[in-house]
């Protein structure tokens, strides 16, 4: 049996100001292509399919559609979680009828331990969810972590296996190990909502949604989707796609879903960016700059919004590779020292005669004002 | 075959800051009682199920939960539209799937031409719309008011008449002619928003929702539902229910629901209300009081909650009939004169010599500001 594993929709999530309901359309419409293509048995969706749990009636009318269309067109079953960025309870409306057609949505923890069979495997579809819910599901006061609820959830399921049955836990949480990148919400800090890898175990595969990078952990059976879209610029250079999952053997293939216009994050000088004979990338494209420039560029956004009208941000290299370090913050040194020192390390070059005066002229005017 | 017809839930609407989610529940149980007591073979909602486009989670689950109950739980057959309280993208989350189970739910004019055939009748199904959203959805322009649209959506309904079929229409509009209350909001002043009524002749029935005073309209086959519950002390002599509607007769009759704890309005003196062996209405209930005292009376709505924990508000007693009316307001009458006539209009009295005294050196202070 081959299962569609994607998650991390964010449908309603803009760039920096820009409308993303057609590039996500447009993803979407690939990626059902690619459950058609593969001839795929049902789609898992593991949360965060909208951005906000409040979001405006265009954002709920595309949702609505997607739906519709995967299951009611395409005949797809759905199996498919809240994430932290949706509403539980509007997310659910309507999930009595849908069962009917194969659409399974669950919303609530304390439903996630009834497994919905499809074919060979048990899914267990465990939505996001927040210690004080699984302290009210399980009436457990001592449940203050997600690990010491997560142990109890997967000891429930396990009570349910069907030994005959493969057992699939679809979720949405942070992994313990994984790597964040920049467009999750961070919810908590510190790790305490991070699951342990070796509570997962007892199951034969586990699909995540949570983290954007698909690539976030290393493990044989855990596997996040990764975000349908780059939604942050620290996401250009990750492949979006989506897995699909051979039930018989429990492994994965990844299917590329490359959105249209693409987000692309270009490294140049002003000059080479908006004076060539051509852009540097299509003009539909949505793109973060870094430039390479030290000097003052009055209008910037919109000379290069003239040039690329999907500017989604602009900053300023630096020469600074900060894992690796710049000099230590030496106190003791005098104030001009100190300046000379960060200015080699940021901008890669010494401060010529000019910069020289000036700061020390604005310096010597600062310690007066003492 | 009977139909039940209810309209104007406003599930989510508080009053004064009250929470009313419990006394909607129960309102909306005794109107499932009587679905099952006069064995109706459908129900109507007709509009503003919601009090808010944006309703809070709590709300979402209580209508999901309602809607469940009496489709999937009673087997009901639903015939619902949106008001304009409603947020016609979130009420139609899941409505492809409602229908096996016969939830007819309609959000947009432009489908509301499809009748909805139940037994010998035909059902159309007109959700709240503007204007804009008539020229959308019959690409013309010309239909700039509510009237207009309403004689296109008319005529394409008779179109689509079963000759062997009743016609029931199902709407939520201000019929002309009909009396406004305090709670409905306004959303057109100046008749742009009314339909005339003998637009509304083709049809063999016509169920509204919209006005919370169920004798709004006085018409034979017309006829508002008024709201689940009491909403305004507007309404608080009203009495609210539902009407069971006869297809064979076109004739309905009238079921009244009481809400639980009710909505008073108490007019009385400050020391009747407060000091008396007991409470003049049970302390559950929600009172709106018209204190008949003239005096300043400290720290007002803390004493009055003390003994009515649910009081919603509390005004003044005028003796004034403003209809009737009162004194033609003369310019060139000198201020005191003024004072005194409209102190006999509103408090039904003379000033006495002390207040007059205090009047009189107030006025006199205010001239000398001039």
């Amino acid at each position: 049996m081959r299962i569609l594993h994607t998650a991390d929709w964010h449908i309603g999530k803009g760039l920096a100001g820009f409308d993303l309901l057609d590039v996500q359309r447009r993803s979407f419409e690939k990626l059902r292509q690619v459950a058609k293509d593969k001839k795929v048995d049902a789609m898992i969706i593991a949360g965060d399919v909208y951005d906000r749990a409040l979001a405006n009636a265009a954002t709920v009318r595309v949702v609505n559609g997607m739906f519709k269309t995967l299951n009611l067109d395409d005949k797809l079953p759905l199996l498919v979680i809240s994430g932290n960025h949706d509403s539980p309870a509007r997310l659910a409306t309507g999930r009595e009828w849908f069962k009917d057609t194969g659409l399974h949505l669950n919303t609530e923890v304390g439903e996630s331990l009834t497994p919905v069979v499809i074919g060979d495997t048990q899914f267990f579809l465990l939505p996001y969810f927040d210690p004080i819910d699984a302290q009210h599901a399980f009436d457990d006061d001592s449940l203050t972590t997600i690990e010491a609820a997560m142990r109890v959830v997967v000891a429930k399921m396990q009570e349910r296996f069907d030994p005959d049955k493969h057992h699939v836990l679809v979720a949405h949480f942070f992994a313990a190990g994984s790597t964040h990148s920049g467009s999750e919400t961070k919810v908590n800090v510190g790790g305490l909502d991070a699951v342990p890898l070796d509570l997962l175990d007892p199951f034969d595969y586990v699909a995540l949604g949570h983290l954007h990078n698909r690539g976030a952990v290393h493990a044989e059976k855990v596997q996040y989707a990764g975000s349908l879209l780059k939604y942050d610029v620290s996401e250009v250079n990750q492949q979006k796609g989506c897995y699909i999952l051979d039930t018989d053997t429990m492994t994965r293939e990844f299917v590329p879903i490359v959105q249209e216009p693409e987000f692309v994050h270009i490294t140049d000088s002003f000059a080479n960016i908006t004076a060539g004979s051509e852009p540097l990338t299509d003009a539909a494209n949505y793109v973060q700059f870094t430039l390479t420039d030290t000097a003052v560029i009055p209008d910037l956004m919109n000379r290069l919004r003239k040039v690329y009208p999907h500017t989604v941000g602009v900053d300023r290299a630096t020469h600074v590779n900060i894992e690796e370090s710049v000099h230590e913050f030496d106190e003791q040194l005098d104030p001009m020292k100190l300046l000379n020192q960060f200015y080699g390390d940021t901008i890669g070059r010494d401060m010529d005669a000019d910069e020289q005066a000036w700061a020390q002229k604005t310096l010597t005017a600062v310690v007066k004002e003492d």
